[in-house]
């Protein structure tokens, strides 16, 4: 058993860390920080944590950055981290939805690699220019699709690929919570309130927040697009302004079939995404909730049950595995990975070697494009009668 | 604890029962016998087992029926019961589902009840034109929609329309199995053969083989109709000629909305019918692998395990229950208690009494219609490019 | 897929079957009832339902029995159906522990094979002497240690057998309930007063009514024989006459080692009767509650879920089955199993031939003979500070 | 939702952590420098990372430690750490069980918080000799009995120590692995080495390793001490010379009952870590291997599923717990608790107020020396016969 934390280690340094968003009283910050700090690959060395400067400043201090990298605003740490010598590798944006373009815009200009939260921006123009502006750059683009980051998720889209479960058939993939179940955005709740907000948040709700990570996963794992889908979107709370419950079909380039539910209004359940996928030959069952387990069912032999670093893990899932099987993983070390495959990349450029390949299995920005254009689809079909809408 | 059969023992007989189909080589015909016998209500007296007369005469004997009351046509049993001073009570059909219209047809003809397996015609008119001459007759017309036997299925129907869930938002309903995954209607497959042939199975496969039984547990349970459904049925086996795989979109008259899913392609599930039920004020889910557990959700508080007969477990659901929590019971003990329910309905017409209301659940002819129109709706909407289709 | 129920039909007619006990109000009656009927092999002929005249006969009434084979006393039941052309082939004894010697003593005289409820007797005595009268009448002596009629507890057997666990090391056994964590049987609950009657029940409460169960499932799939135990028994129901929880270490005579542990009063569990069972080279689980799963984990691979009828089901658990895999079976079927079971055996003696060699896997007196030495072994060594005793 | 890591962050630095053992090639060492930085609490800053002083340099230059604060010696460390106005805060004792107590002393003399891996000792002298001296120095002394930091598992503790399952009565835990199902110690494994040799181990193998950690957890949540036990220690594997299974009996010094089980040859199974506590009310149940449910049944209402940071999860586990109920903590979550714990204490000291309480569940040498009675009772009991021993 290896940590990961200990391989490849040849860079004799952490890699540094600017963050755009995350302060005080923001939830998804926190996690890139433990995420990064996990594999100690990275050490946190500047920040623009709030638009409001005095939370900014006081969300550095929280974090004992030092007095000069807690910056106003993301325009002034750009132009400033790309002018140190010790200035950041990369830059990590955890704001609402709306404010990640124009920073990711920044930091590609000012040089510096860019690792942004999803969906990717709130319109399909953006999310094309960044794209292309990631593109010319030639910098690394992450977006943090952190499910991805799962070793059984990886073990899952490895095995799809190498044939196991024959042509795929059939995809059946939810995401399902039961947060905004009640008008929660009206209470005073900050993490309710943008993601309600148009105007923050972008033209979907539980689409965007949360379909977007379902249809990730499952392109990710099936290693192939959907073409086309059929969507009705649906708001079941009064006088909420986005959709919080989304029901679709869609349809694979390979011929696949398959189904994608997401809800926010589902009594009972937390972070319920889960996965399944059936091929001409087999078939496979992941559940986020128990991220340990994958299911694969070869058809007429009894279902396996494959566990993190277990008995059957294969070479790719262990690699994003710390710890033995039977001691659970969780969340944290499958967003951690991502943090750790970006270094691994980094760490490459910086010392002129190929990287693991595993580490380029992170989501990049195209993965990013492809979710916008997906919630705009959705967005679009739902509108026509669920009419059918190329992706 | 009282054992179901034993209870409400007034009529100083057991019911006779006829039989149309089910002969040598049937499986869903011994499934009914079983069923019928279990909780001693009734007893086999007589048979027309098989088109084919001496496979009808041998089957007979196989169960132990006495000679004179083994016929070689169901026109001939229905007229020789009839006459009869103790000619059956009720018949079941159990052949192919293109032979339960004519045969039907000819016993309500002979005022005999009718238990009838699903779905109820190939044709929506064929089955129009039964559920009035059933209704004409005030004859007892049951469909065994077995799966809502299953006590806690009873129990779930009996929350919802209690009101312990609230408003009904989301239904997520699937049937998903693999037996079909390969070309098994060539091998020489008679349950095969006949489920893939359209002029015995009608213009579905997996739709109205068990797609039926999905539609039908969600209305059953959500005690609500789906107004219209958004459709795409895909064949995944070559040379296949009936639909393997079909995936839906509903909208329920009361505003909710669902999804369908079956398949009979998914590799590594056997009778995976499963469905969740989200309102305002809790969630609910059932499976049928699994059935003496119904998992209930309130918002706000941890989800409870609810066992059949055990804490928390329902009149309705104990009703319909033979023995105490922890024992499990299973597929023929949900199937036997539609049998019972008939029995006791019969039984009060009989003594000139009013039934236990609990009998009525049983599913009538007018679910048999239900889920005609269901299938002709779903085909239509696949044809149609997955257009919404009023059912 | 046949149905066992059809299955082997060549004697042509049901058996006939008389009943010692399990008139109104009890319990195990009823279960043995439907257990007999369900794969049509025995009739109902003959009752001496209760020790009460009166109420034998109402009871007798109510299972439509013919009037002239109402018996008040079991006595005159053996004495008269020895005598009859149409005579019962087996009686069934479901009376309270303490009185099923005396019947089975005169049932065997009588020349009538015996199917007896667990555990067999109150004392080793009576036990031994049983076995001895049974193998001199070269009758069937079956006892109802009914969880062996599971098809996966037998295939966990053959697979024990057949050494695909290799050299068994551990055995972890349990039976856990709460019906008895308050003082029920103060509270009128017949099933609660004679099982913590002394008088009645015999020197053990948990350890005689379900402890012999967990004993007798651990040797039958194991296939080896407990040789000595040390055991901690105990009554946490204050007032309480009998133990109502009981810790056992096992050794097996092969070397294997053991825990075994019952109890009544563990809240939240219902029937907790669940097996594990290490050999060097795999494990195995399997569960009361969910008892159409069996978990195979060879050492080095991914643990299997082996599904009742389904992939990976053996040709033993098969010919214990009805109806596919996912469609479950339970408590009842298994209990059917062990009368399918006798009717065979008996059917084979009728009709001069072989029985089917699965049919001989029902518990005979001898292993009724070995849970009344387990509960006496497991009484003595808590009485010596946990002792080893053998059995 | 508040992150654990920026918690109370009022003192204007990270502790400084030592440590002792944990080079190239441990395992558990990478374990807790990933707990120390999770939260975001420590740095490691020094480190005697192996006996042999070339594998400490090489394995500190990994860790990025300053070359002057990479020590050959641990006796070096605490006398030059000691000296420093920035020295370490705590050191964490890593190494082999043999190791601990030497190298506990020291830093104890040197006046260093000590957070020591367990078993604590290898002899119970050693164990109250280490707590003595703990005692006197007024020092903080954690042992890392990790699985107390899960959230569920505080909650489950505060639960019984609320009265919520009222008079406890039967305590069944468990912890089995596989992997030393073979002889692994002969193939060259380190970790399989160390732990089958008395000399490193001490006088048990899987009592020491892993039935330390189910002894401990039992004792944790039920708040009461096991007065006596009676234990079958076995060695399955050929040639091994420490047990590898371990039976056991409890008495709790309530009176409440329990049962062991150890096992490193349960083939299947990984860290199947599992209690079960009963009480005269209510009934709950964990299993490490799915740590974010705790199943809670009080008598005579339907079972509870609580979910870490969801519905029904009370103020202790919420605040050992980082993220929203539905994303998993695990394993490393779970050490890093005890990390932060041990944080919060000496934070405490340093700004001179009240720790929170909550961190004051991290267990003690006086655990540690409760885990080595254990130990000897359990080999003492084996080695007469099951005999009863006092711990």
């Amino acid at each position: 058993m290896t940590i990961a934390g200990s391989r490849d280690q040849k860079l004799n340094r952490r890699l540094r860390l600017g963050m755009v968003g995350g302060g005080r009283g923001a939830f998804i910050g926190a996690v890139h920080r433990i995420a990064a700090r996990l594999d100690d690959r990275w050490e946190l060395s500047a920040g623009a944590l709030s638009s409001d400067p005095e939370r900014a400043r006081l969300s550095g201090e929280d974090l004992l950055l030092p007095s000069d990298r807690i910056y106003g605003s993301f325009e002034e740490m750009a132009q400033r981290e790309a002018a140190r010598e010790d200035g950041i590798d990369a830059v990590a944006i955890v704001t609402p939805n709306h404010a990640h373009a124009s920073a990711a815009e920044a930091f590609l200009k000012a040089g510096i690699h860019v690792i942004c939260d999803k969906p990717l921006t709130t319109t399909r123009e953006e999310a094309e220019r960044l794209a292309e502006l990631a593109k010319e750059s030639g910098l690394i683009f992450a977006v943090t699709h952190n499910y991805t980051g799962y070793p059984l998720v990886r073990q899952a889209r490895a095995m799809v690929a190498e044939g196991a479960l024959g042509a795929i058939r059939v995809v059946q993939v939810e995401y399902a919570q039961d947060w905004l179940a009640t008008r929660l955005e009206e209470t005073g709740s900050k993490q309710a309130e943008w993601r309600t907000d148009p105007s923050r948040s972008g033209p979907a709700g539980a689409v965007g927040d949360i379909g977007t990570h379902a249809f990730n996963l499952a392109e990710f794992i099936v290693g192939d697009e959907v073409a086309s889908l059929s969507a009705e979107l649906h708001t079941f709370v009064e006088g909420r302004r986005l959709d919080d419950n989304a029901h679709m079909m869609l349809r694979f380039a390979s011929g696949a079939k398959g189904m994608l539910w997401c809800s926010q209004v589902a009594a009972g359940l937390e972070n319920g995404l889960r996965i399944r996928v059936y091929g001409a030959e087999a078939g496979l069952e992941w559940h986020q909730e128990n991220p340990n387990v994958l299911l694969f069912s070869p058809l007429g032999e009894p279902p396996r049950i494959i566990r993190r670093n277990g008995y059957g893990a294969s070479e790719v899932s262990r690699a994003a595995s710390r710890i033995p099987g039977g001691h659970p993983e969780g969340y944290l070390e499958g967003f951690a990975q991502l943090y750790t495959d970006v270094a691994e990349q980094i760490g490459a450029r910086i010392e002129g070697r190929e990287p693991n390949p595993f580490s380029l299995q992170v989501p990049t920005v195209e993965h990013g494009v492809r979710g916008v254009r997906f919630i705009e689809a959705a967005v679009r079909s739902s509108q026509e009668r669920a009419a059918w809408v190329d992706i």
